[in-house]
């Protein structure tokens, strides 16, 4: 019997060098969260599909994996509900879990579940893989993983500056030159409110936010259709586009946004933070007011981020933002304020790649294989290896007896550095024969000069 | 608008202690998988449906988690298919993914696709969750981690062996006292065809798998209820449940399975694998011959392995055995052999926790939390913990300006190890208050002793 094989649609097969490589980056990462003092936490794959939906817009929604229910799950189905044979409503009937989006709203039901239990401002990681049904294309795929940090329940801005800081710190450790974008969502709401259209906010905000992808005319056409006059329009992207260092685009804000309220709000809580991170030090992060920076979830109630690594043009490696109204809507008592920040893991080792700045000795094979030489020497050895091994060392024996040619070949395309040998000589005398694959140098030495060479060779 | 709460039935959240101690298990299985030679492998959390389904039996398959197609799902579905109104029927047309049910059966998805670029034998560990839908009770869950390492492409029984080292040598690392039950696929099916029901091996061995559950009156009503005559059954179970030392049930086996050459050859494994452990000093394991093991999967061919904790009743925490014609049925070029173990992430964790053999530190506070005493002095302290933490510190400003005893009954409700204050006083001469939490004792010191008097009490 043979089966159909094949990798789903849109995920692949990790090997030891893409986990390694991934894994140098999410430890840099998980350090800094524990050096913030955020605690590690972990959601199930899935979640109620009562939690997921109805947070991430239709087309987010869309994307989301349903699980089928399990056993006779048609049963449940009233009859004229499947004789309308609509997928839709078909799916509310026969799937009552989703693979999770992102890791906020699991947060966010963590959060609400546990209210009672937990100590507010509550500061929390979460690094795991996420599922969406997007197209696949290059750099894009339906499972990845998120780096999450989040704080819940303080309204304080000091939250954004530690955020700032933490990007920092993480940037810092990737030796990764990176920009921050930073705005509110206030400010965007003020410029509605200026030109009369706030009723328009969230439409303005999800147009805005497709502004590098699709582009300045096609926002201001896509405006237009929703209703919004041209002149309008015009003189909102001419604030939104405003060019200018961080001074004079907040000098502009304050001009135009005077008569809103919620826009000033935005425009003290921007300069608050710039003012506190220009006493800080940043060492790795540039800090720009973006006008134009929406994000796209609609939670967002305040301050918002998004971070590009300087000279790769890939999109965005991190963004994250201040959400003062989420976990309410998951039936919290009080609102909480919440912010948080998200890591683009798949983005960022892209980069590191491109920009060649994965350390040189991470991939470095640091293996010694043992040669079969038969049974009566295969005793001998396995216990050398065992000592080896107790020693820090990784060592294997190769399973069968066969040709020593053969033996040095699999050593040569398995790439392991050393092979070692200990035959009928090497018994006689208690010594291993060692050879460095890399240099081709091979001596003969006691076990215990043995391990030493090895250790020393690795470093 | 309030949603509905909850987490999925069978699945949990894991909080900073469930993540820290998890991850003390992992990190000792990883390092020694690293130890063996084996290369890190994961694979995306679901697989087509014609991957994953046929492997696990009839049972296991109806627990596998299918996952819906996306968008208008129903339009491919023919109409004559849709009247029907079946379960498992419709499955098929709307569902072409589904959640991983172990990575043994992705692992053999994996090396057929990419067997010309391997190297074999191929060693490979995996630590990664699965999903199954089973009734979730007490340690059961619906979402769980397994670690996996397993070699393809050799047939030697030095895999055995290199198996039992590697079993040895985690659970030597755990301070964990484990004993390990090992048979042969081959003795049983020799046991079958000593009494001519070779036909019924398959049975007689899901059967077999069952006896610690159900017991031996049971396997034996289920045996006969197949159509094994009570005579036959009677011996069988005669053989099954002798006991004796290794050497004993080895002597019983030569004598009762002396016609059947696969029995034979189940035997001669067995003493093999005897033979040389005997020669290699294990540290911690046990290994006992139990022909009473089965292991519920019918992809073994030979060896079978499983492991118990000593002294707690749970269960197996680790099983694993050889399958040498898995892959083949995945459509690999040639047979090759395979062999492979499982450590059973949960157990063990239950285990470790009963027996107290978390190591006491592992879940030890280890953060600084800073007073906020006002913007002026926030500066200042937000500049000192970021000193702090460039020297590994864990640290952080609480976020509001409130009242000292809010912040302080915030640090013992969150556990905090130190306390930090810079008020106006400190500020003046440069100096730090550190309140050790667990000692109540306070000392005022320059930052370079604060952050000293910290690294040496954390140790």
């Amino acid at each position: 019997m043979s089966r159909r094989l094949g990798i789903p649609k849109g995920t692949k097969d990790l090997n030891l060098e893409a986990i390694t490589q991934r894994n140098y980056i999410t430890e840099i990462i998980r350090e800094q969260f524990e050096r913030f003092c955020f605690e590690q936490m972990e959601t199930p794959a899935f979640e109620n599909t009562g939690t997921l939906f109805g947070n991430y817009g239709e087309e987010g929604d869309n994307l989301i994996f349903k699980i089928l229910n399990s056993g006779n799950y048609l049963s449940k189905v009233p009859h004229n509900v499947y004789k309308e044979k609509n997928s839709k409503v078909l799916s509310r009937y026969i799937s009552e879990k989703a693979l999770r989006y992102d890791l906020t709203i699991p947060l966010s039901r963590f959060i609400c579940m546990n209210q009672h239990l937990l100590t507010f401002p509550f500061k929390r990681f979460q690094i795991q893989p996420v599922w969406r049904a997007d197209r696949p294309q290059k750099g894009r795929f339906r499972e990845f993983y998120q780096c999450d940090a989040d704080v819940i329940g303080s309204t304080s801005l000091l939250q954004e500056v530690e955020f700032l800081q933490l990007y920092d710190a993480v940037f810092t450790n990737l030796s990764l030159p990176a920009q921050l974008s930073l705005n509110n969502r206030k400010i965007l709401y003020g410029i509605c409110e200026t030109f009369g259209v706030e009723d328009m906010f969230k439409a303005f905000s999800v147009s805005l936010d497709k502004i590098n992808k699709i582009g300045k005319d096609s926002v201001l056409e896509e405006l237009k259709s929703k209703g919004i006059s041209g002149e309008v329009c015009t003189n909102i992207l001419e604030i939104v586009l405003f060019e200018g260092n961080n001074r004079e685009k907040i000098d502009l804000l304050k001009t135009k946004l005077s008569s809103s309220p919620r826009g000033k709000e935005g425009i003290s809580e921007l300069e608050f933070i710039f003012k506190t991170v220009d006493q800080i030090n940043l060492q790795t992060l540039d800090i720009c007011l973006d006008i134009s920076l929406a994000r796209g979830l609609q939670y967002y109630t305040g301050s918002i981020f998004e971070v590009m690594a300087k000279g790769v043009e890939i999109g965005s490696i991190g963004g994250g933002g201040r959400y003062d109204n989420l976990t309410e809507t998951f039936g919290s008592y009080g609102r909480l304020g919440g912010v948080g920040i998200s890591f683009g893991l798949d983005r960022i080792h892209i980069v590191l790649e491109q920009l060649n700045l994965f350390p040189k000795t991470l991939l470095e094979n640091r293996e010694v294989l043992f040669l079969n030489l038969g049974e009566a020497e295969n005793i001998h050895t396995l216990n050398i290896i065992n000592r080896f091994r107790k020693n820090n060392i990784n060592a294997f024996l190769f399973p069968e007896k066969t040709k020593m040619k053969k033996q040095l070949a699999y050593a040569n395309r398995r790439g392991v550095r050393f092979v070692a040998i200990v035959g009928e000589e090497e018994l006689k005398g208690n010594h291993i024969t060692i050879k460095n694959m890399l240099t081709g140098v091979q001596t003969t030495v006691s076990e215990k000069d043995a391990k030493k060479l090895i250790l020393n060779t690795l470093g």
